[in-house]
């Protein structure tokens, strides 16, 4: 299942809002509705985010390619701000947009069809970026995995998430395809239950043996010998490994350190944040109340009640048997072998 | 607020089917109705039940008096069985009808009128040993709180499961009575929400500091030495200790020891088991699936999905700082502090 398609002219994007229950895929007609789609979490997950917001400034603009240039890039130009502010923290989405608007500029084209055709170059070759990423996290994962395995994992760093086969999820895609029978069990992962709502229903969708379980049945689940690996996704890492993910995380690291699992955390390079020496260098977003407050909706609690909310944990290095990156499987020293494998800057 | 109140001749029951939303307590008249309160868990937990039982046979017998002492009998037998079959695994609601049949059967009383008072005194007496039972846990478990200490709970052992203090939250309690201020944090407790739904209430509503989060956000809380102290109630305790309680359990014990944290078990005496060596000896009810994918109604998840619904969880003995019982803090070695303190048996 893909999360979005290019097709011709014009993007095509899954409605993620109506998930596991209604599969819809809405077609972007103009800049406007697609900034709402980004806005709306319509489409989520940091790579895929990146990829439709560079596929997705070109909306409409196959039309216009009878202007003149100047003209052409100056609709392109505002386009891509809009975009651009859509979600103003995401990274890759800034990334998407600058590469973009860098191949506007860098365009040898004398027309404006010319560049148009440019554009929808940068924005396939950010989307082929994306897959074969995804692909390598997938094939360096994969060994980890044998026939019988049995794999739990939190959240949704998952195809959902992405344009290719997911982080956390791609070694399992990887595996399946290439014939292993496994069984995976996904953490609901409240307040927000992506593990519900996404993990579940894509790999059910994809024909993968996944039994869904609340947050609190992880440690019996273990207890029981129920889990031999833990793979989970990661939204930043600091120099020396420690790990922030979706909430929730460190309590699966902790609990699979005391049943001796081993727990690999899925992390394409460009999360490494080498300017955050530990966890501590990392600010955790307290979100609403509400949300933990309620359930899909509904409040479990009194409104009036006190709730602690944060978005994310982070989970100490020394607890993290290893990563698994488009370079394959990194393991400890972290503060070391993370800067000899990745560290561009000075 | 009281689980229940006796008033002259009925029994009014606090409906917790409603609870946070609505405090309703409604009259029983009848016997067919109060079958259906326990049966539905308008009462629930062990405690209240047993004493809603107790009271609850005598459902409109006092408009009975005028009957021949034979017939009489008859009734308050049939009722007395009735409410037997509501719930035919709880412990505590047999205990108690059967702790009035013989009242009746060794009854002296030579009217109708008089037995009717003897009973009613039964049942008042059994109501008065579990609130007995409650402040005594309560005393007990009150010293390891001080002023500013910060305290976890899971599910809900409290106040609304007894017709007293509860057990798990009776320590609170009494602490708060005795004008100690110091904080709560109650996990929401996946997949019923019972912290959600009841813990959060009943200690906002006494006027303690309390603060709900999500089941996995308790590794973050106590990393940022947000968790002084654990204290959680228990199903059915193994006579070396391992404990049997509401599914996340375990993994709370786990965080707790690795962050160093102390973890007792309010544990009335008549929890423990000791026909059941460990926890080995104990099975664990497997429920509705459904609970899993969803809450209140509302699907998160595919109807089609597997999910894992364990009832309950085990945490071994060790994992055990002390069991916070009537007769006060019982430590390890728990095969034999147990059963020296406990053990009535042969």
């Amino acid at each position: 299942m893909n999360t979005l398609n290019w097709q011709d002219d014009h993007l095509t994007i899954l409605d993620q809002t109506l998930l596991p229950h209604k599969v819809e895929y809405v077609k972007q007609t103009n800049i406007e509705q697609m900034r709402e789609t980004i806005y709306q979490l319509k489409v989520r997950g940091a790579p895929a985010i990146g990829v439709a917001a560079a596929y997705g400034c070109l909306t409409g603009l196959k039309a216009l390619t009878h202007l003149p240039l100047t003209e052409f890039k100056e609709i392109f130009t505002k386009q891509a701000e809009i975009l651009r502010a859509a979600r103003p923290t995401a990274v890759n989405l800034m990334r998407s947009i600058d590469l973009m608007v860098q191949r506007m500029q860098s365009s040898q084209a004398t027309s404006s069809s010319a560049l148009y055709d440019d554009l929808v170059a940068e924005a396939t070759r950010i989307h082929q970026e994306d897959i074969d990423l995804c692909q390598r996290i997938g094939d360096a994962g994969a060994a980890l995995i044998k026939d019988g395995t049995s794999i739990l994992t939190h959240c949704n760093a998952g195809a959902l998430a992405t344009t290719g086969l997911g982080t956390a999820l791609a070694p399992l895609y990887v595996a399946h395809n290439n014939g292993l029978k496994f069984k995976v069990y996904a953490d609901e992962t409240r307040p927000l239950l992506q593990g519900a709502r996404l993990t579940a229903f894509e790999l059910r969708n994809a024909g993968i043996d996944v039994t869904l379980l609340c947050d609190n049945m992880a440690a019996d689940l273990m207890s029981r010998g129920g889990v031999d690996l833990v793979i989970v996704g990661c939204d930043r890492v600091a120099a020396n490994g420690d790990t922030a993910n979706k909430i929730g995380t460190l309590g699966v690291a902790i609990l699979a350190s005391y049943f001796k699992i081993p727990f690999y955390v899925a992390c394409p390079s460009s999360t490494i944040d080498f300017s955050a020496p530990t966890a501590d260098y990392i600010a955790i977003e307290m979100r609403d109340p509400d949300e933990v407050r309620s359930f899909n909706g509904t409040f479990s609690a009194e409104r009036e009640v006190q709730a602690y909310n944060p978005a994310f944990d982070v989970t100490p290095a020394a607890l993290i048997t290893g990563f698994i990156t488009e370079k394959g499987i990194i393991t400890a020293p972290y503060s070391q072998n993370l800067r000899t494998n990745f560290y561009h800057g000075h």
